[in-house]
């Protein structure tokens, strides 16, 4: 889906190559030189606050500026283009890390802590302050030279995974996996001191969780989780032929974007566009894109993908403008980002009552395909559950194991019980413990995921499980809150349970911690009862399931 | 025409927004800190060359940041992102003005002076010192204040002209447009002494050329071409109708995209987009970008714009490799620029043989369009000479005159002959005395061009017609070279022309002036001969001319 009415824009006045400004464009700023240095005793706390405010805004749009980059590379930038691009996006990369550990920064924050801590907790400038120097704390203790290691090693081996996995071969893969592992325990060493050694990668990603807090919570759920998938895969698979076919791909793409735009996400500030795997990015309130891919042959991959990006989409279209360019500006953690994805894709888009309002539209829109088929047997073959070797086409049931077995691999190979050319025969004998089943190589094994790739080992999956229990958790709150929203989604309508996200979540951006965030949204720190209410209510109406532990 | 088929690249690896590196990757780079004053005495001429190569490419590559960022805000940006864009493009064009006027790049170039002087004179490093030391001496004489009071006018003026030109509302513009004269005039005090006010915003364009050369050229042309001009809108206009019907979209997108690549135009590192001004844009020698726009109603505008665009492009793909990331890494001028697009688009794309080739595929792709046209009446129609009043509408025999007028007005406005609230009326006067019709209003009269409300007043206009006069020179020398040209064109062969064209201009990039390079091309400086000559040997074949001068 290309938008192709535009407004007229600055860029687009020249036919040809001129006119052009005679001199490259700067702008005004405070944040040149050593301000905070040089008067930071004679200026007034809102005048230091206005120079962090825009030194964060720079480090903020540096960020943006790299994400637009990586968007052109995913979307429409030709082969030729990669070389540049990698230079580019690295020195835009380098250029924003120079500006988040300069000294400046950190004296600036210093200078206005007595005054943040003179607010209110939860004023946005108290916040503003606290977590600029969560950040730049956390920015100073890496080395440049581990980045640079890191960065270079980790684009190396994302080029070479994209052949490996294709061609089955761990064994090209297990020097650079070997060498991802040393970086990830070299970094976690420069936030000493831990409990263990993946607690500072897991709290990157999802503040305030810990290898055990994240232990304790997966045990729990596995205990629930694994008898629900016994009892459902002992029993016949649905039939999902009626999703298999031909579909074409511009009505597809059509149709996605209407029911996402439907949902709340906002095509002023937003648009689709195809990748080889769909995401969300963001360059700022106004601009925040999603990405799908399309199978002719499978209706499910794009809807529910573009559904899920939407999800993320829709967060950080709904975060407040004032927190905009600054590092509240987005959403807050992995889990609760992913509890976004997964409460519309799958609580919301895999819902029944969805479908009562969308499966006629669908309908008239492939009338060969689905001539004849009923409401339910769609509903059900949108929610198969079955056991897949692959975690991206797992459904909602056995989806949490595949993440708690990248867990736990994760975790034995940082604490040096699992040696990665061990790797192909544990991930083997888990996948068979766990799911009853083996993978036929490792290209739909070990190698299957970029994560440990590209990103680095430790903290990279468990968000999916924690958003898996968040999106229940949330949506049980939203209709405790307005008991109407279920039967407003058999009416296609969504305004309630998204004006309930936006308020209670969407708007706080980053301000708050997860935990806090979840408390104050849902009156109770995170649990996984509604997780599986939800999945009890829904799978066991679909299945017959055990009684409730 | 969007390229569907993309392979994978790094940035398209997730589902949703997990993983990312943990850290924002830097780049290896001699250019942190001031190290050319730190040890330039003891380091080796290679070592500081080698550092001035890499503080260049960094210089380059914001630049080609800053091109992305345009291209993506004509082309897919949704209309919320304007203003984050325009922050985050001041953003990075400050920070490579900065790097740009970083003494410290002054000195390193100081350093190199002596070694440079003792390379030959065409050797890439010494051209690349030469060039590095005029642009450094430029950059630096343009104060940061006036970059800054001339960007936000700039961009408040293009804003303004947006809505006041399709209202026909001169007299909003008329405040603007008197600063925008103040600030070009401003401009060119930087870089006094001068003979004439607008020779440092000629030079800048059109390196080598000034007022008074370029009034020469035009007094000496226009002797030659208004008798032409005369004569030709003295008969009977041509029948253009069959390019006028109903063209579907898709089908033009591909014809012309499919005509540009069998030119030259390089897909691989290359790709078409609609905007609604056509244009060209370089983010390196991996990847040019055209756009275009279409009309249903009208198979000239995309078909011929998509040309256009593909000669610039053809240009800039040219270029030696070795020169990529250099200021010696693109196309050199304004003028020699535009030889190339009017070279493609009408020595080549309007002449009689190209459509021998191609005429039989647009009949066969617009069968109900083109049935029973004759190639001679399409050919008529596509070299139609029309008085317009509008400069990007016309043809190209009457096209010199709409950039001599522009020309001698911004003249006259700079060196004060000329009071912006007279401009509306010297622009109907000159359009009456030179093409014998008078615009209807503003907005298809002084408001029609964006060049003014954007860019400066003073040395946008003239490459388009130092452009025209070259397309034919530079033809014409490489019909000498290679007399079978004209007859692979018929035959839909491009390779000696594009062969020819890249080894004596595009692999150069900005190595040599222009003098220079026209001189090395064609073995004589700039001349119209051969331009007059193709006028009066197309033209004179299509109408009935006056015997030559």
């Amino acid at each position: 889906m290309k938008k192709t009415a535009r407004k007229k824009s600055r860029a687009t006045k020249v036919k040809g190559r001129q006119p052009k400004r005679r001199v490259p464009a700067p702008k005004a700023t405070k944040a040149k030189g050593p301000p905070a240095k040089r008067k930071a005793v004679r200026r007034s706390a809102e005048d230091r606050l206005q120079e962090l405010r825009q030194r964060l805004l720079e480090i903020s749009d540096l960020g943006a500026v790299g994400s637009v980059l990586g968007w052109d590379e995913a979307t429409y930038m030709p082969t030729g283009g990669s070389a540049g691009r990698g230079r580019q996006s690295a020195t835009v990369s380098r250029i924003r890390h120079e500006r988040a550990i300069d000294p400046a920064l950190g004296r600036l924050i210093d200078s206005l802590t007595r005054h943040a801590e003179s607010l209110p907790t939860d004023s946005d400038d108290a916040t503003l302050v606290r977590v600029a120097r969560r950040d730049y704390e956390k920015a100073i203790r890496v080395p440049a030279d581990w980045v640079e290691r890191s960065n270079k090693h980790g684009s190396a081996s994302y080029d070479a995974w994209t052949r490996a996995r294709p061609a089955d071969d761990f064994a090209t893969m297990r020097p650079y996996l070997e060498k991802t592992l040393a970086l990830s325990r070299e970094y976690a060493g420069f936030f000493k001191p831990y409990d263990r050694i993946a607690d500072p990668l897991i709290d990157m990603a999802d503040e305030g969780m810990t290898t055990a807090s994240i232990q304790k919570l997966f045990a729990d759920l596995r205990r629930e989780l694994v008898p629900i998938v016994r009892a459902i895969t002992a029993q016949p698979i649905a039939d999902d032929r009626c999703l298999r076919g031909t579909f074409r791909e511009q009505p597809q793409l059509a149709f996605s974007l209407d029911v996402a735009a439907r949902l709340g996400y906002d095509l002023d500030r937003g648009r689709l566009d195809k990748t080889h795997h769909p995401f969300c990015t963001r360059f700022g309130a106004g601009d925040v894109r999603i990405t799908t891919r399309v199978r002719e042959d499978d209706l499910g991959d794009a809807l529910f993908s573009t559904v899920h990006e939407a999800g993320h989409a829709m967060y950080e279209q709904g975060v407040a403008a004032a927190l905009d360019g600054t590092p509240l500006g987005g959403g807050v953690s992995a889990g609760v980002h992913e509890s976004q994805s997964r409460l519309w894709e799958n609580v919301v888009g895999r819902s029944r009552a969805f479908w009562e309002h969308f499966f006629p539209a669908l309908q008239r829109l492939y009338p060969d395909q689905f001539q004849g088929v009923a409401l339910d047997t769609f509903y059900r073959a949108i929610n198969k559950v079955e056991r897949s070797p692959i975690r991206t086409d797992a459904d909602e049931v056995t989806y949490n194991l595949h993440v708690m077995m990248r867990f736990d691999l994760e975790l034995d190979m940082l604490e040096g019980r699992l040696a990665v050319k061990d790797l192909p025969d544990a991930w083997r004998a888990r996948m068979q413990a766990d799911l009853g089943l083996e993978p036929a190589d490792d290209r739909d094994g070990c190698l299957q995921d970029v994560h440990w790739y590209y990103g680095g080992i430790g903290g990279g999956f468990q968000g999916y499980t924690i958003g898996n229990i968040l999106s229940a958790q949330f949506y049980a709150a939203a209709v405790k809150a307005s008991p109407g929203i279920p039967s407003e989604i058999a009416a296609g309508e969504f305004k309630t349970l998204h004006g309930w996200l936006t308020n209670n979540l969407y708007r706080h951006g980053s301000k708050f911690t997860p935990d806090d965030l979840i408390e104050r949204a849902t009156g109770e720190p995170m649990t996984m009862r509604p997780y599986l209410a939800y999945l009890r209510g829904k799978y066991g109406e679909l299945y017959s399931l055990p009684a409730a532990a």
